[in-house]
Order: structure tokens, then sequence, then C-alpha cells
């Protein structure tokens, strides 16, 4: 892996385009019949495709492991997942479509139930409804808006959980106050460094405040906060890589991860096609751009095998409108892998095509896990490439002399 | 990768022989022919010889990285081109042949044009002519022999570019004084550490002396140095992998670089028929070879890729008698690629193939980009050669017990 510092004196500004077509969970995992989605999937575009592209399988963080759509996805970007932790509570908040800055500090929020002691008995509150919860959220944004100078945002997600957000000067992080098991009552914000002080103080209140506001709930009488974070500090693609470039996707957490590294996101009204005639509108005014495809990843979820596969057909159909664009590097790969099977994500390393002017053929004769496999590029880590595209978009210089 | 530290330990010395054939920017890009130069080539003894062989694809440096000669070469050689990195003003006297030493404090120099104030309006001189060039070196070198107890050596290159050398005592890197674009005027050289003073004293000395005798040029007026760098400090080979090592290499760069890490450098005259020659008569006096042929690489550089296929024909011719010399382990590859359709280095990972008693057969054909993909090493750090080298020749003990 070439250093950041590295790429950095490397990486140049030219004309040439890159288009990065990311179909979230794409990888799968063969069922009786033997053949995995995309095995399964009816593909004649993207096999056309592989056969003049230059094929490998990509792992996003390393053998055997699971990555979370954050870390999968900065892999993609040419960011190493290691360096470069994004908080729990950024997620959620990034999840939900909040647009944070740098000054931010946000949590993932549990309700919860606390018996007269205040000993925890339920961490997630019987899992109380999304209207009672959307209540709950109202019920504590209208009795706490600000403590100190600090701003509060209080935003339900699912179920019993919600996100917090606190919008001031000198926050930092600060620890967990969910013990993570019954039994226990909840840990208040410490103060480990002088610098923690404002937001332990400011936390603990708002604690305060919260637990007398939801006294009388019959279960959700209380919360528990997780991944109290920052707002990364990434170095910019633009600096970085010297991109000018543009993220197209239509769910809140994917838009979220591409502003983190820097990305322009785009207006986005509706599903894949609409995702593709944003691409072609905007192809004149960018160099770069992150297309993100979500519906495979859900399905996969879901244990939907047949819903999967039919989602990667329809993205097979807008490949012939893509390359009349004549995109100088096309990327079609994932972020991780979610097979049907498992209903979640999964370590097994994704398939991955590059097509430029400048690649030798690889004999691939069909865009599948096995077929990429036999690529010239191996199996490889999902942060080699933005490396790969760059110098296929001559966007690199030589490394030494 | 094994770190230096450890494969010190491992090493051991033996009479085992090893013949590392590098051909110089071997491979290359499919033409509408749909082939590649090695493709195309007539290659019936490398043909023969992979059939025999282990083969993969290596990576200089790592996906999608162009290196220049000198990583690629030490990547090759087994030492970390990210570590060891080989200043511009070191290479570029290596490239005219200059036999450096550890004193040494050399630059890569560009005449160039000032105005009135000083300001730089021509980084280039308008690329004056060879002959300018070594008149105006000559006219320097004449009035400035010395400065304080350290020597000056001033040797043109081409163009512009002429190559300047300080000898002496105490001398250390220091920064550039080409301001990299015009409008400006050069940067001094500056201290930064206590260190640095008597090198910034004695090239701003230099650099006074020189712009007065420069004063009437029309063009080239003044001097921009970039890259001032000392010879760096690479542990032998001899040392840490326990050889006593030829190269056998035309051009000077290759020959210095190969001085770099400990080799000896044996005298050739003529091409690539002599360079065979010269293995065969020092074949019992060492028990590692580096043989390396240049023209690939510059028939590459120059788009003509007729004449690209002709050189590695030629080379195929020799490889029965190589053969003959019956070396323990001898490997053919490259230090990076040079395609035809680029006229430049690039990214593109090089084929090997390793011959030894002791490797499995991988069912390759021929000795092509395609064919040594499928090979059993796969696609691999061109750092690995090397013990893979030591290996093959039982040179290495066994790591651990």
């Amino acid at each position: 892996m070439i250093p950041e510092i590295e790429i950095r004196k490397l990486a140049v500004k030219t004309e040439s385009k890159v288009v990065l077509l990311v179909i979230d969970g794409l990888g799968g995992l063969p069922d009786e019949s033997g053949k995995t989605e995309l095995e399964e999937a009816s593909t004649p575009n993207l096999d056309a495709l592989v056969r003049r592209s230059v094929c490998g399988l990509t792992l996003p963080v390393s053998y055997g492991i699971t990555p979370g759509s954050g870390p999968a996805h900065l892999a993609l970007f040419g960011y190493d997942p290691l360096k470069y932790e994004i908080g729990r509570g950024v997620l959620e908040a990034l999840g939900i479509g909040l647009e944070l800055t740098e000054e931010d500090l946000s949590a993932r929020g549990n309700f919860a139930t606390r018996d007269k002691e205040g000993v925890i008995i339920d961490r997630r509150a019987g899992r109380i409804s999304d209207q009672e919860n959307i209540r709950l959220c109202l019920l504590l944004q209208e009795r706490i808006k600000r403590i100190e100078d600090v701003e509060v945002l209080i935003k339900p997600v699912k179920e019993h959980r919600f996100v917090l957000l606190f919008r001031g000067k000198g926050l930092v992080e600060v620890n967990d106050t969910d013990p993570q098991q019954t039994g226990k009552k909840p840990r208040p914000i410490e103060v480990f460094k002088a610098e923690q002080e404002k937001s332990a103080r400011v936390i603990n209140e708002f604690l305060r405040l919260a637990n007398q506001i939801l006294e009388k709930e019959e279960k959700a009488n209380t919360l528990l906060l997780r991944g109290i974070s920052k707002y990364p500090s990434i170095p910019p693609m633009q600096d970085l890589f010297k991109l000018n470039p543009l993220a197209i996707a239509t769910y809140p957490m994917y838009r979220g991860l591409a502003r983190l590294v820097g990305m322009k996101v785009a207006e986005v009204k509706g599903g894949i096609k609409e995702e593709f005639e944003v691409l072609e509108e905007n192809f004149n005014r960018y160099d770069f751009f992150y297309l993100h495809i979500k519906k495979t990843d859900s399905y996969g979820e879901d244990g939907d095998r047949k819903a999967k596969i039919k989602v990667i057909e329809e993205v097979d159909k807008f490949i012939p409108c893509l390359l009349e664009l004549k995109p100088d590097v096309l990327v079609v790969t994932a972020d991780h892998s979610t097979p049907a099977l498992l209903k979640s994500h999964s370590w097994h390393p994704n398939p991955f095509l590059l097509c430029s002017k400048f690649t030798r053929s690889d004999n691939t004769e069909r865009f599948t896990e096995q077929e990429c496999r036999k690529g010239e590029l191996g199996i490889f880590s999902a942060q080699e490439a933005m490396p790969l595209m760059l110098a296929n978009a001559l966007k690199l210089r030589k490394f030494g002399a």
C-alpha cells in the first residue's frame, strides 16, 4: 500500500473521468442451485464489459473481517479504514441524513427501562414502537433545546433508537453511558482529561433533565448513550487525490459518508434509473463519480435472494448508457458482500472490474466472484482501488526516478 | 514481507548460483492485434523454460504505482523502495556514470533565465543545446574547483540539465533552490538544523559565484538546483543476503544502482551478446548475477513496438547458453512495464518466472503477462523476489523452530 503522504505527492489534476459504480452487498454465496446471486443473474452487459476489463477480488479490511458500510466505503475511497474510524454516533447521524459540522458531538441513544434504584432492567425499553419513539423524542426536544451555549438535537431512528446531537464549541469525545448489560446502573460521563470537562458537564446535565422528563413513562423511563463521537477529520479527496468528486446515492448514510471525504452530493429523487440520469446530467462538471446502488444489500439483508438478483439485472441494463458517456475509467464493484444466505454483511471478497484503455485482457468471461478471482489483479485490498483508478486515468505521476 | 533484520539472520553463504535476468520495461499492453509485445514475440526458449518454472506477476511498489528505475530495481534487489529513497541528484549522477562516495552531495541542476530583479522567467533557459550546456559547464568548472575544503564537480547532462557534485566532509541534504514556477526568485539554501550550516554556506557561495560567471549569458544567466541528496546508506547484499554479487549492465544508471547495494560491476563493451559472454566468463567467481537488458525499455519509451519485440526475441536466443551454465536458480523478469502504447513506464505488474530444481509446475505455457498471472506465485510484491531466489538456492535457513 502506498502511504497517503506519497500518493498526495503523485496525484495530478487532469481532465480524465472516473466512474466508481458500487453495487452494495453484491457478492453472495451459492444456494442449493450451486450458484451465487451474481452467477444466477442474467447480466449480458456486465459480462460483455468484463471481457475488456481487468478483474480481481477485493478485501475491504482483511481476510475474514466483515466490514460495516463505513469502513467498507472508506477503503473503496482510498482511505485506511483502520486509521479513520467513524464513531457509531456519527454514522447513525449520517444514516438519518443529519448534516454534521466539525463542532458536532453525536451519540447513538437507546431508550431503556430502569428500576427505582436506577438499575437498568431493559436496555431497549421493550423495543417500543416507532411512533412511541417519535413521541418521546418530540417531548424531550420540546423541553431541552439548549444547555449552556450548546444546541441539543434529538432525532428518532427506529424502535428504541435515536440520535442525539450536541452542537457547540469545545466539545470532545467522552465515554458511553450504556453499561452494556442489565442489572447495572448507567455510567455517568467522566472526565479523564481537562478538555472533557465541558462535554461531561453538558451531557450529564442533559441526562439529569431527560431522566426527569421521562420519569413517569412506563417503559422508556431513561436513556443510554453510546459511541459519543466527533465528525472525523479526513483529508478530502480534492486534496489527497486532486479529484473533483460527485456522489450519487439515495440513502442518507452513503451521502453522509461521501461528504466525509469531501464529495459533493447530488440531489436524487427516485431509484436506480434516476441515479444514472443524474450521472449523465453532471458528467461534464466533475471528474470522479461515486454511484451507489443500495437495494442489492437491502434484499441481501432480508434474505430475499430473488429480489437481490432482480436488482442486479436491473443495474445491468444501465451499463450501456453508462458506457455511452465514455468514462476514461469505469470500476464496477461492491463495498462488501451481503449473501442472502447469511442475511447480513459478510467477509467474502468482492468482485471487481476495471475498464480503461490501458488494461490487459485477463480472459474473464462473466462478472461473477469465480471469474473475477481469475483476473490479473488477484485478491487485493479494496484500498488499492483508488491508486488503480487514478493510474488508469493517467492521474498519477511516476514514483522516484 | 520478511523484515530486513530477520532475513539477515536467515541468510547463509553457499556455493549455489543465482541469475537474475532483468529485461527492462518488459511488460506491455495489447494493441489492435489484441496482443502485448511479449505475446506477439516469438520466444521458444523462454516458453520452454516457463513450462518448468514457477510463475507470477510482480508489483514493484504497489497497485497503480508507476515506479522509476531506482525504486523498481531496489525492490527486485530485495529492498523496500519506500524506505530507501534515492534522491534525484544521486540518480542523475549515477545516470551519467559518476562514481559516488558516501561524502558526496549531488544535485540535479537546470540552467535558467532570470530578469534584472533576479526573478526566474524561464526554468529551462529556453532548452539550450547540448553544446551550449557543455560550454557553460566547462566555464563554471574552470572557475569554481573548490569552495572551502569542498571539491566541486559540474558535469553536463542534456539540454539545460547538469549534475553538480560537492565532495567533502560534513555535507548533508538541504532544500531545493528551484521555485518550481516562473515569476518567483530562487530559494536560497536555508539552515533548518545546525548540521546544515556548512552545506548551506558552501552551496550559497557556489550560487553567488556561478551567478557572477553566468551574468552576461543571454539565456542561461542563472541556475536552479533540485534533489540535493546524499548517497543513500543501504546495507550491502553481502551483509544482508550473504551474497557475492556481480552486476552486468551497460547503462550507467543501472551500474550505479547495483553499486548502491554493494554489487561488483563488470566491464561490458557491446550489447546483449557481450553481456551474456561476461556472465559466462565470470560464472565461477560470484554467486549472484544481475544481468540487465536495457533496450526493451528504450524502445517501449519510444513507442516502437516492433523494435521492442525484436529485442525480446534477441534475448530469447541467449536463454539456451545461459541454461548451459546450470545456474541453481534463474529468474527472468522486469523492473517495471514500459508498454509501447503508453511510451512510458507504467503501473502494470511484471511477468516473473523462477526456475530451480525445487519448483512445482504451474501449467504455464508461455512467458507472457497472461500466462504468468495463472502461476502459483500469483500477484506479489517485487520485494519478495529476493527471498524466493535465496530459498530456491537453499540459501535461507528455517525461521523459528
